[in-house]
């Protein structure tokens, strides 16, 4: 037990939850059939650096690329080591992932939305457990997250409103479909408290399930780990200390996701007591197209985007290299697209 | 697509066959229960460097550690790409794997041992097709895996014994498989001539199917593919010259194999028309137990021993730094066995 080399890895939970089919709910997808492809294609960008068998670059209806673009260009530049979890993806994907039994989420508004919660999180605490690293990064992509996170948080009774992939939070909606799944499983907010498993498979997505029960596995043998994400990593934050859990826990996120006043992230990062690290991109300092909509405030956050940014900031690479490969990597998956963000008939992207 | 940040990969397709559960067919594993989990143990010690679901580093009934080791410490002093593709699995792995629908290979006596060969033919060469990368080094790890090889040249048609992780090569045993095979199948040797997909469902293994679409895929796109394998490599090779390809294939293993008197590994290769690479660990330079079994002819070769060993020497990583390598890795993992191959009862050895 002496080496470790591989002391630092970053982890990505790739899965799905039906309440993305909502109507105004995720930009996570060019149209709500391609929310589904989302998570599988970006654990292939972030694997492979390219899709490979869902064939999409994951491209919102305006034109923002995925944020899968922005991690691995750090990866890139960084070469960490990289592992997928299948939290519930619903088409297959050619990038490796390790199984812990999660399915496909459905909607929250159903009674019992994510039925493999349970086992999933116990797989994923014992993958956890015996994952032999220093340090772990927890990132997720599963489109429609934000809403499942702010269902989890109401089921534990924490207060705040999560983020969202879109410019303008539709917190009216993601309300409306919290109150239906509380009351689909005859819950009011706060009934689970204590009982994180309970929330996540009542309220939640089988992505947070698999992050909570990662992070729980994980600290009892005292890996660092910093929950790679927005809101939804305060979820999981709220799940694992909802679990008894009272040691050190870390949040990544991106300056989009902090300064977002719809929601309220450094509130809940306090009263969660994690340790906050906020980072900056500087894409307002770029003019090309492939960071221009995360400039006017869409995506903000997912695939682990704002902890990638704090490990290449911690690592010595500027935000500069930083922004010179994203525009790199987009150019070579999406160089073809036009500016106002449509994709002519042979490129790559998915619309 | 003007950058290739992952030039070369390393991809390891892990699954089983029954046919290793035949008495004196195998050395992978301390007894016959562990052959099942060898492959998985073997996944995750290449991903990992150590057991993790599994809890076992394979050893041999003798003491000889699996060619994990050896592949797990080049791996750490190059650092290449790795992809490890589920061949047919009967244990969960917490390695993350990629599937292509294979299942676990029956005992080749059987009339149909590997009803998945068609499917996972095809879509392992669908992926073998989009993977982006320039070269592609394929390994395997199926304990019983020379007997299925033997099957398939049989059934091709083509000469020649093949090797074995035993010192003594139970060549008759072997034959004896084969001929109940061939006999379950109402087949003779050479029936399956030009067509590799019959001749892998009726007489293989799902590694040996997935190797071949693999390689057939990665072909077809003009990536250049080295078989990182013995005479298994061969028995891949040959399905897919049967399947019609004519350019170039390398062929790349140790010098054990290259050496066994008991099989015809240069006269394959030749008879193939493969580029041959033989390289010699020189483990006899060494006073390490963790190497005294493989220069008492034991193991030989697999998880792509042969094709690591090749990838160091040419990076310019001489022998003697793999060796102190893969002496450390032994130290970490199995260092508390003593010289005559048992374990305490700490030990993280199999038995």
């Amino acid at each position: 037990m002496t080496r470790s080399p591989e002391a630092t890895r970053f982890v990505l939970v790739a899965g799905t939850t039906e309440t993305a089919r909502r109507e105004g709910i995720s930009a996570a997808g060019a149209d709500p059939d391609l929310l589904s492809t989302t998570p599988a294609a970006d654990a292939e960008l972030l694997t492979y650096g390219r899709p490979v068998r869902t064939g999409t670059v994951p491209v919102s209806p305006s034109g923002c690329p995925t944020p899968a673009l922005v991690t691995r260009a750090v990866r890139e530049l960084l070469g960490f080591e990289l592992t997928v979890v299948d939290g519930g993806l619903a088409e297959p994907t050619a990038a490796p992932t390790v199984s812990v039994g999660a399915g496909v989420g459905r909607d929250i508004g159903e009674q019992d939305p994510v039925p493999t919660a349970y086992g999933a999180f116990e797989a994923a605490r014992q993958f956890g457990h015996k994952l032999p690293t220093d340090e772990l990064w927890l990132a997720e992509t599963v489109p429609g997250g934000t809403t499942t996170a702010l269902g989890v948080l109401r089921a534990l009774g924490e207060d705040g409103m999560v983020s969202s992939s879109l410019p303008e939070n539709p917190v009216e909606r993601k309300e409306r479909a919290v109150s239906e799944g509380l009351s689909a499983s005859s819950m009011s907010a706060g009934d689970a408290a204590g009982e994180p498993k309970r929330a996540v498979r009542r309220m939640g997505d089988p992505v947070l399930a698999t992050l909570a029960g990662l992070t729980a596995g994980a600290v009892e043998t005292d890996t660092a780990v910093t929950l790679a994400g927005g809101t939804q990593g305060l979820a999981v934050a709220a799940l694992v200390r909802h679990g008894g859990y009272e040691g050190r826990l870390g949040l990544a996120t991106t300056s989009y996701v902090a300064d977002d006043d719809s929601a309220d992230l450094r509130a809940g990062a306090a009263a969660l007591d994690l340790d906050l690290t906020v980072t900056d991109p500087g894409f307002d300092a770029s003019d090309h197209v492939g960071m221009e909509r995360f400039v006017a405030g869409e995506a903000k956050e997912g695939v682990g985007m704002g902890g990638a940014l704090a490990m290449a900031d911690r690592a010595g690479v500027g935000m500069d290299a930083v922004r010179e490969r994203v525009g790199a990597v987009y150019d070579d998956l999406l160089g073809d697209r036009t500016s106002d963000g449509t994709a002519p008939d042979s490129g790559a992207g998915s619309r």
